[in-house]
């Protein structure tokens, strides 16, 4: 029997008397799987099969994306991968990126109607597999469309999302245009898929006037609000929901309803001044969770080979004594160690306990109530672009956002 | 002038032609200190000062700890250092922890309505300087208590708590009397301290038949409610608030209310099962947050020092596909390598994308919906006391309650 099938060709199967009719997925030694229409997938032994008809090819729908589509103002989809740009692999059953912005755009026709649409795939990787490197060229793409003044929409993993929307919040000052990041926790190819109404959302957000890079995200687990998160406030808090992402130390700066409707918080709206790219990251920044018990050995790795530290202490800041000598050999170096807290919320503050006042003698500097994700992006940053002594004063200064100033109790 | 005073004696300054009068904190060249009646300090120019009196020395109020004091069920009060045991230190301003017993149950002598209590400090640290041979003398001791069927009370610093009472609960096998932690964000000389109701509501917990590790602390931020964790399922969410104890991934085992009563959920009694202690930990496990850009020479570094590892990994528990050619190497040495998720909330599940299925295939365990910090406190207790075979199965198994065994969503 043949099994001359492409994935995605309609086929109809004959199996111990029963017709199946389905999407082809694969045939191994032992069995075929097809994908009813219900979404499941069937195998069915091979031995029991008396017959497999094609019904049609498999023939993918192509959005003319060299020519601009849809209606409304511009926007600029920008993919770099991630599960709003994923597709089961047939073969292992698990989920791969889309290759082509066609493939990503094929699954969600209806954008057309909130944007008129160009798209381009400039990345194609998951998250986890993001570098600096990753982020210059996507601050660059986005600078060259901004520049147009035309809305950018990034869709990304959701893994390292605002590890990326916070970097290029730094790496692009004073944007031109709205920069609004988005994701999906649900592969489009899902029922409960998330994928479509973030996309819709961070359309009509792109449209607007909103001057900070912004990342929009469902707000519940059910499909009716969406969130507009401040790109360098944000974290993923859990693995698999769909409202995921919550702004910490900082309230969201917009909520999106289900009509489409934006209900702006406070937010910085575009304003006249110039736009600036910075297009260099360090490489010798590196991010460190204290735990107790850590070897001195792993504490010196790390700042051995990195010219900036960030450190996520423990409660308002604090790591153990046993490395405070250490730490001032190492500022003495001219090394930069800022500290942040695990615990996400909350500021760190290093002059309640002894242990913070003497980490602080040693030369660490509190980095108030940053998260250490963003303080990481804003240090590579900063070393990437300044003297070690500008980037030492820049890093306790709050320049995208990323720092709110007080105490948040 | 004379400045022999003590801390805490009581004085009167005439100062400027006004008399103060307070606590005395310190006197330097400059400026003389006291503590006002209403909390605050003041500090007087020497210059301008024109007499200092001695109204009465400081006597410091002891409890008799050496015999049972109070009333109702003992409970055995073991302080461990920490906030809840701390005091201002004049000199600096900041706060360090108590040196005595007595000096802990000084501020709180309405204690003694609630139990019958015997205490002892075996620890006089701040608990980021925690180490795991402090673990196992932490536990011996409460072995030694919960042996005579007493319950006990542990007082502990806030900072690394959930490691604490992890490392506990997996040391302590089958606990004969309730092993009850306790913590304040706030240092009991504060009007804020949330130190005495947190500690009476330990000493009540600590008097049911509550069967499993488990930590109070204050469930919003007044003083009306505490929560009971359990001691495997907590993490400290946020830096300075009271209530900055959240179970994760699990409910809390239990409710206190303003008057002492506790509402219990669904927790485990004291059981007739007999209890073990197990007194090793494996000095070399590795808690590693991955990020992106991680070096290669970092995570080698992690995993050549030590035999376990957990590695807290983005999203449904990943990082990047540049590492899966070491992680081979690493566990084909026989070394355990763990997975958890950094979105804290949910569970890793490493079969839905291609990189979480290459990491397994390259022997990364997935560890379900553990916590970071407990699945490193159980990978230590297990290499410390078990064959690295059975280890890596038990690491898997839920024994204290700290994997749920199901999706969270």
């Amino acid at each position: 029997m043949s099994s001359d099938f492409d994935s995605g060709d309609r086929i109809e199967i004959q199996w111990k008397g029963t017709k199946f009719s389905g999407m082809f997925i694969s045939r191994d030694e032992k069995v075929t799987v097809i994908k009813l229409q219900n979404g499941y997938n069937l195998s069915l032994d091979n031995g029991s099969i008396t017959s497999i008809n094609l019904i049609s090819k498999f023939i993918p729908r192509k959005t003319n994306i060299s020519e601009r589509t849809g209606t409304g103002k511009k926007v600029f989809l920008l993919g770099t991968g991630g599960t709003i740009a994923s597709y089961v692999d047939y073969e292992t059953g698990a989920v791969k990126p889309a290759r082509t912005v066609q493939e990503m755009l094929y699954a969600q026709p209806d954008l057309a109607k909130i944007a008129t649409i160009d798209a381009d795939i400039i990345l194609n990787i998951l998250s986890e597999d993001v570098q600096k490197k990753d982020w210059i060229n996507i601050a660059r793409k986005i600078y060259e469309k901004a520049d147009q003044e035309e809305g950018v929409v990034i869709t990304h993993g959701t893994d390292v999302l605002s590890f990326t929307s916070s970097a290029i919040a730094f790496l692009l000052e004073n944007p031109k245009a709205p920069v609004v990041f988005t994701a999906s926790q649900r592969s489009p190819d899902r029922p409960s898929s998330d994928a479509f109404f973030n996309l819709s959302g961070a359309m009509k957000v792109a449209q607007s006037d909103v001057g900070q890079v912004c990342v929009v995200m469902h707000s519940s687990t059910s499909d009716d609000s969406l969130y507009i998160h401040s790109g360098v406030r944000l974290r993923k808090m859990h693995s698999s929901r769909r409202d995921a992402f919550k702004s910490i130390n900082s309230e969201p700066i917009g909520r999106i309803d289900k009509n489409l409707e934006i209900h702006w918080g406070s937010y910085e709206r575009l304003g006249g001044k110039p736009m600036k790219l910075y297009d260099k990251m360090s490489e010798r920044v590196g991010l460190l969770y204290f735990y107790p018990g850590m070897s001195e050995e792993l504490f010196n790795k790390f700042a051995d080979i990195n010219d900036g530290l960030i450190i996520a202490g423990t409660g308002l800041g604090h790591m153990t004594n046993r490395f405070i000598s250490q730490v001032s050999d190492y500022t003495n170096q001219g090394k930069i160690i800022g500290m942040t807290t695990q615990c996400l919320y909350g500021s760190v503050d290093m002059d309640v306990y002894t242990t913070g006042r003497n980490l602080q003698k040693a030369g660490i500097i509190p980095l108030q109530d940053m998260l250490p994700e963003v303080a990481f992006t804003k240090l590579s940053f900063l070393l990437g672009n300044f003297d070690p002594e500008t980037s030492r004063s820049l890093l306790v200064k709050n320049l995208r956002g990323e720092i709110s100033g007080r105490r948040t109790e």
